[in-house]
This record gives C-alpha cells, structure tokens and sequence, in this order.
C-alpha cells in the first residue's frame, strides 16, 4: 500500500490548539510494516498529557500533531509478522507505541525506559515515520504495543486505563500496594482515581485519597477509600506519622509539603511520583531518608505485562473507571471542558 | 550493686573536646537491670559521628559525653534475664544499644527506626540514665544490642564493623547487592571502603569506587573493587550512563552531583545516601526519577539480624577492615590525625 495512504483525525496545528483549535482533517500514518496493525478506533481517553503536548507545555512540539494514547478499537488490517492479532479483535493502545524488545532494560520488563522507545505521539519511529495519537478515526502501531481488552471490560472503561491506569497501577504492584497496606494516592484527578480503584482491586488493607480538601470525600469513599486526608487543615500530617507503606503522588504541581508526605511514611515506606511536575522537587534535606529508611522515586507508565495484567485485573475484579463520554467530533468543546477542570474524572472520545 | 558505681572513661566536656581535650575521668553507668551486661572494653573504633558530636557539629551535644559506638570487649557481668552470653564471651556494640522491641519496626527488623531507640551515646534510657560509649575502659549496655564475634575475627576487625560496617552494610543487602549487580561506593572514607568490602562480599559482579580524583585508585583496588571512577574529570557521567544498579553514597557532604548519579543508575536503581549531610540535598526535579524509575532514599545504621549476619559473613569470607590501631590512653592524639583525614581507613583505639 502507497505510502501516501490518508487516515483522518484532528490535528493540533500550534500551541493555541489546545483552546479547542483542533482541526478535523486526513494525514499520513507510518509506513506499514509487517509488524504493524491498522485499528478503526472507537474510543480514545483524554489525558493531561494532551494539553500538555498541545500548548508545548513540556518543550516545543512538533507540530501538525494527533494527541490521543488511551485508544481503543478493532483491528483492521494486520502485517504478516503479526499473529497474536485477528481482524476484528478489539485492542488497546497506550502512551507508548514501540521499544527495541531485546536490550536489557525491555527484557526485564522495563520497556519504558527503554531508550529506543517511542511514544503514541509527538515522536518519531526510527525510519523518521511521525508517530500520531487516537484523536483520529484510524490509527496504525506496531502490534507489539497493542493489547487485547478481555470481553468483559467495556471500551470505554477500557480506553482510559492504557495510560492514565497503567501509570499508577504500575507503581502501586511494584511497590508493593496488597495485602497488609495502607496506601495513599496523592491528587484525585483522572490518575488519581485509578490509583484508589487499583490500590484496593490489589487488595491493599487501606486507602486513603490525599487532597487540598474533603470536596471529593463522596466520590473517593464510593471508589472503595477509606477515607480523604485534607492537607489545607494545619497538623494534618501529625495525625497520620508512619501510618502509610506507599504514597503515589499523581500531582502535576511540584508545590507540595513533600516533607510531610515522607513523615507520613513507615519506615521503608516508598513515596512515588507519577505525574511530571515542571517545577523542581522541594527543596529537602537528606535527613528524613536517612532517618527514616524512606524512598522517592518516580515511575513512567508501565510494562506491557503489566498492561495486560491490569485490564485483566480489572476484568475480573470489575474495575470500573469513572468516564464521561463525548463524541469525538465535539473533541474540541470537551477539550475546553477539561482544561476548565470539569472532568470526573476521565473524558472519552467516542467514534 | 549502688547507682554510684564508677567505670572510667575519656570524657568531652565541651565542644572543644573535638581538638584533642577529652579527659580521662571516672563516670557513672547506667544503673544495672536485669537485661543488661557490663563490657570490659579491648576495642573502641572511631567513627565520624564522634567528631560530630564532640563538636556539636549535628546540634548541641549533652555535655559530658564519651563518644564512640564501635565496640568490642568481653563480657564480665551480666543480668538475671541474659541467656545468650556467658561471662568472658566476646561482644560488639554498635551505635544503638536499645528499642522497644516490640513495636511493628523492631518486629519486621526495623530496630534502627523504633521510635523509642536509644543511641549508645548522646542520648538517655527511659529511666533518665545517660548513655555513655567506648571510649573508655568498661561499658555497660542492654545485651539485646550486643552481638557474639565469632571466632574468626580478630577484635580489631570487628569493632570498627559495628558501626561504620553495618551502615554500608545494610543498605547493601537490602537494595539487592550480589551477583549480577554492578555496585558503586560513593566517597572513599571509613564508610566507604567497608562499601566495597561487603559489596565484593556478597557477590557482587562489578563493584567500583566514586571519588573526587584517582588518588586512592590503589587502595580500592586492593579493597577488590574494578575501579575508581573519578567526579572532577569533565564528562565522567556520560561514560557510565545506566551502568548501575545500586549507589551506596557515604560522603558526609551534600555538595554532590546528584543528577549525575542518577543518570548512571540503570531504570529501576537505587541511590542510598548513609552519610548525613547537615546541607540540603542539591536541587532536582522530578523529571530524572519519572523518567528512569530511580529511587533516591536512606539509611541508618542497620537491624540486629544484620550486624549478626555481616559478622559471621566476615568470619567466613574473610572480610578485613583497614585499620589503624593505638592505645586508648593515645585517644586525644589520633583525635587530631582523624579530624586532619589520615585515618585508612579506621582508627581503631585498644585498652
């Protein structure tokens, strides 16, 4: 098939795009290669990181781009090399499209860090191919990144677990979130929504959503929490010292009380980020690691194990996300939506 | 026997003790309970953490103080509840000689984190008594914090483990040092060149020193390391990018290029500062711990279990710690050789 093939789907062509300045129209995909699958996309999820990468938040990108990696759909078309795939299988796509699958960092289920990764979109493969995300209505990718949904898990519960639920849930079984934990997840957002749902789908003891303020207590008690921690009333972290084995923070904002996280740790407990604040760590002294045995780390999306595992998790456990769903032709009003914060607390795109 | 009894010691009255003006005075001990053992002192290594204290260098220092928490001597006396020494037994303390012992740290071998931990010195016991250290000619310490030297291990070897050993040691052990795992050791001291004794001894496949200059390239090389990496020279970190998986840092200074030994960690490394800098860490931002997976964390000291196990691991693999031995009554002197950094790598003090 000539390189010149049109899919169609809505492209950001500069930093205002992301005002709700998408424009529907067609482009060019990958060549095809006979590892890759073509998917009709039914559903995409929205992620912070679209607005991000729409208003070059995070460096300059590289316009005409197609944000969009929580993407679920059906395989079309299949390269020859491809046969863990049937035309018709539903598949999901995340916000990582390719790795090299031989070093070492990809042998030991660390794909992510990969240095010959690519990403959904806003990248390029190695042929210098432009690499085009899910707010489109065609999408092709290298099947080695694409995931069969098990039949019980609706798309559009689906879709936003391929990036915003692989990041915590990634973290959370790596750092131990089960039985006989107490877990906090930092942020009630769209990441932070599935770390509540995904700590205690792991069967962690206790879960605590950790916020500014109880304004979403409801909600964080009906996603299975035991409780909401305000860190805008004075003391707060007195009450809760050494009560928690792992915090996750899904916080885009690096202006946080870190120091109080760490001291609401056990010892050895771990505190992990997820969300990519720009803004540097708060400045911090060596001693409450030291005296405490505590841990910062960060953690980027997940394994594709672990992809797999979690929508199986959430198959059989019933996992179910918390989405609001638009047709994707009104991309760029939900776009406005969500950049105004009104997301609860995932938006889905729907073909 | 009366609360009176006088042991002797080489006592800091002030912060000026640090320059060679410990007197050597009688003291009294703790009073003697049931669970405790009086030590008559053969060795006394010297740790850092003396100078530090002596000069109130971590916050003021209670005045009187006899520092030194590298311990090793005889047993002489002990309480009605002490099962696991006999008189004449060979013991170590190190530089917690108390916990709770109940709590859910000292439980899963956390004692170094137990709230109610007691420090061997600068520090009290619940009931108010001061606890006093090695320098000096008898100690008297809970036997729950004294550890059985094994047979193979000669008193100068073993004192300057119980402090400056465990600390490295532990760290190593947990963060999964041993074979397959490349191992660096940051600061080449007292601390250090333990790091790259017990990383060699418990199987670690490449193990390297991190250092300003090369100047101490030969000693780390008879220590058994592959190599010393060299931090003043331009470049140094690209050379060993992702080529570790555990950093052990012991400098005692917090003017580090962190970022740098981030970025030599393999996604998914640990970097363990055992040090404790009184500076802030050096500013970072999250972007290099989301983006590789690695952990910046702490550690201090180490649990009971592993003083025992480091121990007999020396016995048996022959570990030897480098030391410099001199006769107590000689203290204020090596005080000064210490505090001018010629210590190689431990001065150990004999009664």
């Amino acid at each position: 098939m000539p390189a010149t093939e049109e899919f169609t789907g809505w492209v950001g062509l500069d930093a205002k795009s992301v005002e709700g300045n998408l424009v529907k129209t067609t482009f060019h995909p990958k060549i095809f290669s006979d590892d890759d699958i073509d998917i009709k996309i039914s559903h995409c999820g929205m992620c912070a990181s679209d607005l991000h990468t729409l208003r070059s938040g995070w460096g300059p990108t590289s316009y005409p781009v197609i944000v969009g990696h929580e993407i679920v759909g059906t395989v079309t078309r299949k390269g020859k090399n491809v046969t863990q795939f049937e035309i018709g299988d539903r598949v999901g796509v995340g916000a990582q499209c390719q790795s090299c699958l031989t070093c070492e960092d990809c042998i030991h289920d660390n794909e992510p860090y990969c240095t010959e990764r690519v990403f959904t979109y806003n990248d390029t493969f190695a042929n210098g191919d432009v690499a085009y995300g899910g707010y489109a209505q065609e999408g092709r990718y290298p099947a080695s990144f694409a995931f069969k949904i098990p039949d019980g898990l609706p798309s559009e519960i689906a879709a936003p677990m391929m990036c915003g639920g692989i990041t915590v849930y990634s973290p959370l079984k790596r750092n131990g979130a089960g039985p006989g934990k107490t877990v906090g997840i930092v942020g009630i957002g769209g990441l932070g929504h599935f770390g509540l749902l995904f700590a205690k789908a792991l069967g962690s003891d206790k879960v605590y959503a950790i916020s500014r303020s109880k304004a979403k207590e409801a909600d964080v008690l009906a996603m299975g929490a035991e409780g909401i921690i305000a860190t805008k009333e004075p003391g707060w972290s007195k009450t809760w010292t050494r009560k928690f084995d792992l915090i996750v923070s899904t916080a885009n904002n690096a202006d946080m009380p870190l120091a109080d996280y760490l001291s609401i740790l056990k010892p050895g407990g771990r505190f992990v980020q997820v969300g990519l604040p720009e803004e540097p760590i708060p400045q911090l002294s060596f001693g409450p690691l030291v005296m405490s045995n505590v841990s910062l780390l960060g953690s980027l999306l997940g394994s594709r194990s672990e992809i797999a595992e979690m929508l199986e998790l959430s198959a059989t456990t019933g996992v179910k996300s918390w989405v609001q769903t638009y047709p994707m032709e009104e991309v760029n009003k939900v776009l406005e939506l969500m950049d105004d914060g009104k997301a609860k607390y995932r938006f889905v795109l729907s073909n």
